[in-house]
């Protein structure tokens, strides 16, 4: 049983970080070695407090090195479902279970609306997990979003084991290239009765698929924790950054408004030390 | 008409007043010109994301440069009392008044209690402005409070103004050497009938005095702008950093627990997007 489940490796999930390392609490950090895209694309930021005018790139860098010099580390599983038990949580990430007293969900907004029949089908053709899933469709026909290169090394597996992968980048210049492989134009809508069967693009191409993967930065936190209070791609939280499920707390962009690096390390900061308080009580 | 005041040049006053100078709003910014003395004062500070393990007189530094690199500018006039008007707020400091649309407290938290009888004697014989007051007490007898080394010239003005002067230094290794200035132990009371004319010190020690000047870093929230909403020590704000008081928003530590530089910095951003909108409104 861990003290603690981070997921996120952005501002508010590294603020948090600190505080429970610096507290010796026990806890695993789900997200991308790469700390925080979003932050490592802005170009300029100037208002992070005692940083001065400073890049997107080098503030990222001076996060990571704060990280290292803490001695924390970072796992890039991938967490799939949060599920509330009696007086634990347990977090499933590339079909490992983990056990922990609290958990933090800095996963960032998402910002990308779903697909038209996103949801319906999730579970059933659709997938977010590439290593969970993936066998299942050796030989098959799959379409696959790529939302950042930090997913080509999946999408590059999945090539491996279906037979076709029509593959949709979210961003420029994506190199990728593999004789299987087919770039196709946005996506619009996945369809499907039992199973998703189709993809519809922009346009109006319609594709058959046997399965399509979405790889994205950010997850609808409803999708992830069964139950939890949202407005909109937002989580609902108070002030001390508790969400409606006992032990889960939120912090950063995924909480709403102003999508701000101070905000996020923030709340990281107060949803650290409410966690600990939630530990010392003993639940 | 100021577009904003902000009051405390510590991390959320700071983080406030980077933002608003982005936006190139029109703003008076009072506090110490050392930005934050709890800052300054911290031995080492670890969990401020981006910046590893730092001194506090460093990451104070790197404050100041911040807002030195941005054009910002403070004053350390002593605001006495705001007062809500209709559709503005009314700032008083050292006998000035400034008109602003909205207001930041981002005046930390008063650690030291009040003494017994100031809040009763407050503005009949017990003031918390040498500037304002001190013309009062030419040739009298006075006992000041002296929170810090940066309000030592307050007490060398007012000893230029009364007879006598009683000091009372809330720090060690005050340097302070007047002919007419006798340092004594810590008050505990300040008593008095319409005007303060006695204080108590700790072990029972009675003295006669005309006035009391307490020079601390912060003052209490209700005594500085009546009518708000506090709980203890702590001004009542909701997650947009809004307290009871339309244009009125609250960041840092006057806010509540934890007392830390990462949550002050983003109560400070927040509040100050919630304050752009607020002018935007056009209230």
């Amino acid at each position: 049983m861990y003290d603690a489940v981070i997921i996120g490796t952005g501002p508010a999930g590294l603020s948090a970080a600190i505080n429970l390392k610096l507290h010796e609490k026990s806890f695993v950090w789900f997200g991308s070695a790469g700390y925080s895209d979003k932050v490592g694309k802005s170009e300029k930021i100037a208002n992070y407090p005692g940083l001065g005018l400073i890049s997107g790139n080098e503030l990222n860098q001076r996060f990571f090195e704060h990280a290292r010099e803490m001695g924390l580390e970072s796992t890039d599983k991938k967490v799939t479902n949060v599920m509330p038990m009696d007086d634990y949580l347990m977090v499933l990430a590339d079909n490992e279970v983990y056990e922990t007293k609290t958990l933090l969900l800095a996963t960032g907004v998402l910002t990308a609306k779903s697909y038209e029949g996103e949801d319906e089908l999730l579970g059933r053709g659709v997938s977010y997990c590439a290593t969970c899933d993936g066998f299942l469709y050796k030989g098959k026909t799959i379409a696959v979003f790529c939302g950042a290169p930090r997913y080509e090394h999946e999408v590059e597996y999945l090539a491996g084991i279906a037979e076709k992968v029509y593959l949709s980048a979210g961003y420029p210049d994506c190199k990728l290239d593999l004789p299987n492989v087919e770039k196709i134009t946005p996506i619009k809508a996945v369809r499907g009765g039992m199973k998703a069967s189709q993809i519809e693009l922009h346009g109006g191409t319609v594709i058959d698929i046997d399965g399509l993967f979405i790889l994205r930065n950010a997850v609808a936190p409803g999708t992830l924790v069964p139950g939890i209070e949202t407005d909109g791609p937002h989580i609902v939280v108070n002030r001390r950054q508790e969400t409606n499920i006992p032990g889960i707390y939120a912090a950063g962009d995924c909480t709403g408004r102003p999508y701000q690096i101070a905000k996020a390390v923030g709340e990281g900061n107060i949803a650290a030390h409410e966690m600990l308080e939630y530990m010392a009580k003993g639940k």
